[in-house]
């Protein structure tokens, strides 16, 4: 069975997909696409074999009874019409981060999605799918080294945009880590505290980079968060949990190690799609093949809803200095098991 | 467009092939299968999603007309007549390694594809589509190290079945080294010596384990490879290339770094699928857009001859317990670039 | 020239600078000792090639004109007191941490040793002796990737003794740590917050473990230390320090790295002195060397009442939960170059 | 007990040495020195603390009876006579490799050992006293990953002055690994095998560079030696010892891992100084350990003599380009335990 998909919005992310969903994946192919740019749909649809229906807005490509199953790519404030819009048409939908801005848009998709009584929405943060985060995880729950304490994490981006914000290394950064705290630990962070480093000469006049960022979870396992934008050697992503009996870390990526000229080594990614193109490519085949099977699988709705409100919180505790705690809605039922 | 491809031989590897097929790479479409086995070509074939047709023998699988291209992953000595019947009917054909197993029998399938004027058969050396191989041939092509003088290789297996002779471990293992030596030299072997090293106690009666294997290149590169086949403790698979500046070796496989009971340390693969699951991966999608764009790529019957070749002086290196130089006959122009 | 040290205090640390200073290191004797315990002092000189003078009191020891310097490895409340003896008898002296164990007397030390217009006085801080340290050191100041913005650091014991409590995390673990950041960075510590994550399940009842220790730097770099006494797995010290253009870390310790069992890996050290016990080596001898050479070197007398400053406030900190900034008097102009 | 040492050749290794004795090791002094060069004997001796006797010849410094034991580091050739005549005057002597540059030389010197019943010569192995051999070693013997079965080793000098010959990396850096894989198996080189690769363009005219050693211990373990000398990018000494349930290597050296510019990794020794500057102090501090006890340690002169047969071996697999097998003497009784 082939799973035909709709792609809304086919900027940098939504022509990677599409390119992933047409020459990688398999039991899927992209049957329709839209973007705010209709002109940049049409060019993207011409170069695909299957000749995707180009549509004039999300809206009606949702609608086209051809389109099985929906992929939501499009800027970050467009995201809730969406797949409120998907949830509305009974359709899978999977929704890039964030699943929306903010956390009443992200309650409203919560509530949408539990009156239909079934999961409907996946919310893209790949590095649950990348291999050595699983292999993290496999070692802390596996409990070979005790209950986890402590998470060491950084997120090094080597440069970014001139329109880049210190607002936006908690929105657009760290909202991988708080994912990957929640997911690790399979718990709620309770607080989240940000400190501000000594500031890189790089960065931009009034610009806080790097920040170090504090996630308290309910549990009280304290995650603290590197986070770099300007680092400039690479893209280059750490963790390390530390558990009463022992410690485990990503290792550095494999690939080939050079001696030469006094020095030996490997290479750094250079950027995010290098890092997680596997991770990319396993989670939307996960995606697809439950898709197929009638479900959906990876991140949910309250996912989605948990990190926005963490990174809302954030964002308070990037402008107030101080601690600031974590106040989510209850977990309804329909996410209670994962 | 999906290529429908038939499959000869479902045992372990080509069930592995249509699972891979099936459920993980794009544009491609299980549409037959056979086996020498009926009952459990028919028993794969009920589990697959689009009903593939159950021919009594490889040539009416080969004769399909809704057959695009043909992969073999039969049992060795059957490959001849089956790539053979494959270039007879003008279809691609991906062939798992060996090609053949005498040097007669590859010299034929080269002439009978000569004798076409295209290229029709590519062979399963998987190990080109590596990451980290390909990382070091970058290295080592790039010419950032100098040019290449010598290179290391270890090719350990955890163990092997009871039927497991001596000379498989030249056939069956050290020929994926064979393979990579001429791959990343881009270079003939002219001559190979074999020693035997102190027995593993692990090893049966009359069987030498490990061997070392020397290869010696037509530019005077020698290749070093410890084959070991009851490694025990994981399936490691090593590599150094020495320069003339520095030298290039692949890394240990990423994964999650433990630290714990006094030692910190890392994965070692537990055998050639979680090794090599990827360059599978890559080495098929990549023969299937070639098929797909009319053509084929990868590993050329000229490369299963030569191995093959290879092969049989390592096992008359074995034998004689000397240096023994490698005959081929002349290189076709079909295949003089690559 | 042999220089003749006294050493005051033979438990277990001055035992081990003993064996230090008789079998491993240059130029020097140990010509006197004592202890609280004076039969415990006769015993250790009874080993001694020397035959080594046994003064009833630290006091008539650093009076023993055949004494050329003294070597303070006693319970740290005494430190005061025999180091502002040394100073008075102008001999060299090198004491363990803490040169004392509050401001007041670590002030009172600085005052005696300013009045004499010249350094009389080194503190034990071995790590600056570390070769990784030093490389580490050599990297961030040789500018190669830019200024230090944040240092991530952890010191992890793997187990310590029924009368520790969390205040000793602070006095006798992060205190390197401590002296590390401001060697480090050439800078002093501007503030301490101290942070408690979920409590191990093998810490006492009451106790914090592990703390997770920030400290800001007058520059505004940020280090953060996870401090574990009950890591249980070894002995293990780690260091990252992330500046503009790049990052430095301490590498794993070498050694053999073994293979087997489906892992690989290497050695944790057991404790402190399989780890460091390089620097101590380096750190006396360069002492020794300095005293030799008519002067001193190492870690001043300014070094540790910062250090001990530090900890102070640290202990505020871990007492109050909030940010405790860190109030020193005037740094001498004895201590400006260092 | 200080020990009262006389140095015969004040060379580079001489003057190391005697920096070595004089500022890092305790329990010694040097108390006369000579050389072939009396001015340049008067030169080092001048810039001592001790003021040594500088004597006319070695022969008068082995009888001056205030040299307790004598270290040889003179040229090659002249080390039978100096080492001869330390045994004939009861001295412990420290000879630097090579014991004597001929099997006959080496035996005598075996001989006059053995008429005196003790051992009293000490042959300068230094990779013995290496911790990352010695941990090694200590994996290998310990038997927790098996019996040895293959060692592969390297041996890479950045560059060498234009006097070196291709009989020198026999002699002169193939002589190391001669002998760890002796001390590594406390096991006999049965025969020795030198093939020549792809000579790098480095090299001179006529010289061999690489060159691939094989050595066939007694018990049939395989040890293949990489030895190059002009490998430019640092010195680079690998080992890996291959056993039946596992292998043990040579770590990276350790250091600081710096990431930057697209990489990460560490640093390669530049020389022999850097790579074994610990292995070096600790052997001579063993030596002089045990001549203040009244014996002798370390490599003896069975081991010198056996280190050369094998060389000579070598030298002549070098010019056959076949297999020669290594003939010894009887081993006496003086070196069956070590």
């Amino acid at each position: 069975m082939t799973i035909d998909v709709g792609v809304i919005g086919v900027g940098m992310i939504g022509q990677d997909h599409i390119r992933r969903l047409t020459h990688v994946l398999s039991g899927v192919r992209v049957a329709a696409v839209t973007d705010v740019d209709l002109d940049r749909a049409r060019t993207v649809a011409a170069d695909l074999p299957d000749s995707p229906t180009v549509h004039d807005s999300g809206e009606d490509l949702i609608a086209d009874p051809r389109v099985d199953a929906v992929v939501v790519t499009s800027w970050g404030p467009t995201h809730e019409g969406y797949v409120l819009a998907a949830i509305a048409a009974g359709k899978q939908v999977f929704c890039e981060k964030p699943l929306a801005t903010t956390e009443e848009a992200c309650s409203r998709i919560v509530d949408a999605e539990v009156a239909t009584g079934r999961r409907l929405v996946s919310v893209g943060f790949m590095r649950r799918y990348d291999d050595q985060y699983r292999a993290m995880k496999a070692v802390v729950t596996g409990g070979e080294i005790g209950s986890a304490l402590v998470m060491h994490a950084a997120h090094r981006n080597p440069s970014v945009p001139d329109f880049f914000t210190s607002d936006m290394i908690i929105n657009d950064s760290t909202v991988h880590d708080i994912d990957v705290a929640r997911w690790m630990f399979d718990d709620e962070i309770a607080a989240v505290t940000v400190l501000k480093p000594r500031v890189s000469s790089k960065a931009r006049d009034g610009f806080h980079d790097p920040l170090l960022v504090l996630l308290e979870m309910a549990s009280g396992v304290i995650v603290d968060v590197e986070a770099s934008v300007n680092a400039g050697f690479g893209y280059d992503i750490r963790g390390e949990v530390v558990c009463e009996d022992g410690t485990v870390e990503l290792s550095e990526a494999a690939g080939a190690i050079v001696k030469g000229a006094g020095r030996f080594g490997g290479r750094v990614p250079t950027d995010w799609r290098e890092r997680f193109v596997r991770a990319f490519d396993a989670e939307l085949q996960a995606w697809i093949d439950a898709v197929a099977a009638g479900g959906t699988t990876g991140p949910s709705a309250w996912d989605g809803y948990a990190a926005t409100v963490a990174c809302e919180t954030g964002l308070r505790a990037l402008a107030s200095g101080v601690r600031e705690p974590v106040t989510m809605r209850e977990r309804p039922d329909l996410y209670k098991e994962s």
